[in-house]
């Protein structure tokens, strides 16, 4: 097949042979692949990033060489591995969680050579994860499903209650997503923050209730307004008077290193700050802070085959708009340029990749 | 009164005025006040310390000039001040968290001019926090209630289930009495870990089920015999195997820079990580193995009014031993010598100061 492979820290696209499923596996052949954030800093400083998985106990391959990224797909079936069910028949349009399962062990879909990702023609996927895509969903749009379960995951993470304001820093793919899933499920008020026009202008498409382009305001400045207290003896004191304040969350999806120490400097007290973005290199983050003001730092990975089900139904029922955030479309041939244009917040927020278009092209 | 003042960041002894009980303020006599961490970090660098508690919206007096310390303490009644119910007679011996509120503002006692605290022979209380030191309770050990109260917060924090593995890094006061709250409310395994023997042996009295010397082998290292999968990967195939992993909690006591990043490190795969010691530096710590790993950081600060009151309660129900932790007592003038002695682990864990001695001492 033709698929963009990582040879010494480039994407080339070559032939490469076919995936073959093994027990358990349906062979696919993709039609849609988000490129992913954690794609981007895995290519742009790969050291750290094996450096990060290998610490974290994940699945320790050289993201430079032999890997065929790609982790937000739709696909269609062309073929059951031995020991299937088979219940989906061939031709129809599925997309699941990127977990790849079987006798070639377990890993991450897109991250390991055992399971090569949708930047590449066909893949193998677990029977357990694929799910049809429901309700006849453009599959670029049913790919997007896995970037916006991240974001319910992230959403869970922060547990919760009514009435806590919402902050998300950052608005590339992963905070629009953030966005999107906090509105779908009714929370309010929820305040996005970018630099970029055009994101922010997402952002209000996708129902956030306050924009904040930090290059004009800090959006940390805004907490007594939104009703909250930042400071912690107002706060002790307040709850001393029998009040009980407004809780607040911020959803960190920057993933640029200094980040999370800026958030933690800003954060009001006993906030909970769900890290979404990647970040791969050390933040000095002020632990007495942390204490002082009673912050819960929670990290979010990826998702759960529950969480994607439930992602993959509220987008295909119209309650979540993930088509919202596509602003490019590539053939594997234009995916190099494709991720140089990433580069400009401005201009993008989420390309999809769908290996048909260089055979459109050619043709 | 006689009272241990900050001057030029040395504390010293000397005769201020006698504190003044205003509306529903009362005037308490000091009989034992434990010296804290926080005091130790506060006087070891005091701007660091200053800037936290500025950043944090906390109390923002200068610690190095015009403040008695104090805030784990055990009083007498000597009067009442205006508007004040009086329920207890002068005499009673009480305690209470250090929360100072009134027509002065709300503060923490020994962190502000407004409500000194118990390295002075007198102080003012709120009488809505003050309570009876119940069952004839030593007032040496109930002047501990506080500590162990932070300890019953910080366990309150991990929000642990049954059967979760709780890891306490230092051993310190706080460290023990986590140790020791933890098992008063039933947790098994704890595992105790620090450098001193004696600690070690403290951390054993009170209850832990395994000590380790992180100088003979990493506590980290201990994971997989206790049940725990370390890492990410490992745990993700566990879930989908339809296993729920053992928890694991880790307890921070140490508060010295570096040791976040080392927990951060040495956690396995969604841990909670609960900071109790206090750190007055940055530490760099990696964002991206907080995500991958799915870690949560919680601060932990001091203990609620209904947290002080339980703890005192299984202080004097004997369910927690508190005096077990206390391994010297000091006049005021003692103080700074025993603030000196605290800095050698193996022959100090907590010392409380008793006003009265200094006129045993005299007489």
């Amino acid at each position: 097949m033709r698929a963009a492979v990582t040879r010494a820290g480039k994407l080339v696209v070559e032939e490469v042979p076919d995936p073959v499923p093994r027990a358990g596996q349906v062979l696919v052949r993709t039609l849609a692949c988000g490129i992913c954030g954690s794609d981007l800093h895995a290519l742009d400083d790969p050291e750290a990033f094996n450096d990060v998985v290998r610490r974290s106990g994940g699945t320790a391959h050289d993201i430079r060489d032999g890997l065929v990224l790609g982790h937000e797909f739709a696909a269609e079936i062309v073929d059951y591995g031995p020991g299937t069910v088979g219940a989906l028949p061939v031709g129809t349009v599925v997309c699941g969680p990127p977990i790849g399962a079987g006798p070639q062990g377990t890993g991450i879909v897109g991250y390991t050579p055992a399971y090569p990702g949708g930047f590449g023609e066909y893949m193998i996927l677990s029977e357990a994860f694929t799910l049809p895509v429901p309700n006849g969903l453009d599959p670029h749009t049913a790919a997007l499903t896995e970037p916006f379960s991240v974001a319910a995951r992230a959403v869970r993470r922060a547990e919760l209650s009514p009435g806590t304001v919402t902050m998300v820093i950052g608005l590339g793919p992963v905070g629009l997503a953030v966005v999107a899933v906090l509105k779908a499920r009714g929370h309010a008020p929820v305040v996005a923050v970018d630099f970029s026009p055009r994101r922010r202008a997402l952002a209000a498409q996708l129902g956030a209730d306050l924009l904040i382009d930090p290059a004009v305001e800090s959006p940390y400045d805004r907490w007594t307004s939104l009703g909250v207290i930042p400071g912690m003896m107002d706060r002790m004191a307040a709850e001393y008077r029998g009040l009980r304040p407004t809780e607040a969350a911020v959803f960190e999806c920057v993933g640029a290193p200094g980040m999370l120490a800026r958030v933690v400097e800003g954060a009001p007290a006993a906030a909970r700050i769900v890290l979404v973005g990647v970040c791969l290199r050390p933040d000095p983050i002020d632990p007495g802070l942390l204490a002082n003001k009673e912050l819960d730092i929670r990290g979010s990975f990826g998702s759960s085959p529950a969480e994607y089900r439930q992602t993959l139904r509220e987008i295909a029922e119209g309650r979540i708009d993930a088509g919202a955030v596509i602003t490019g479309t590539t053939g594997l041939n234009g995916l190099t340029g494709a991720i140089a244009e990433l580069g400009e917040p401005d201009r993008h927020a989420k390309i999809v990749v769908d290996p048909s278009l260089d055979r459109a092209a050619i043709r």
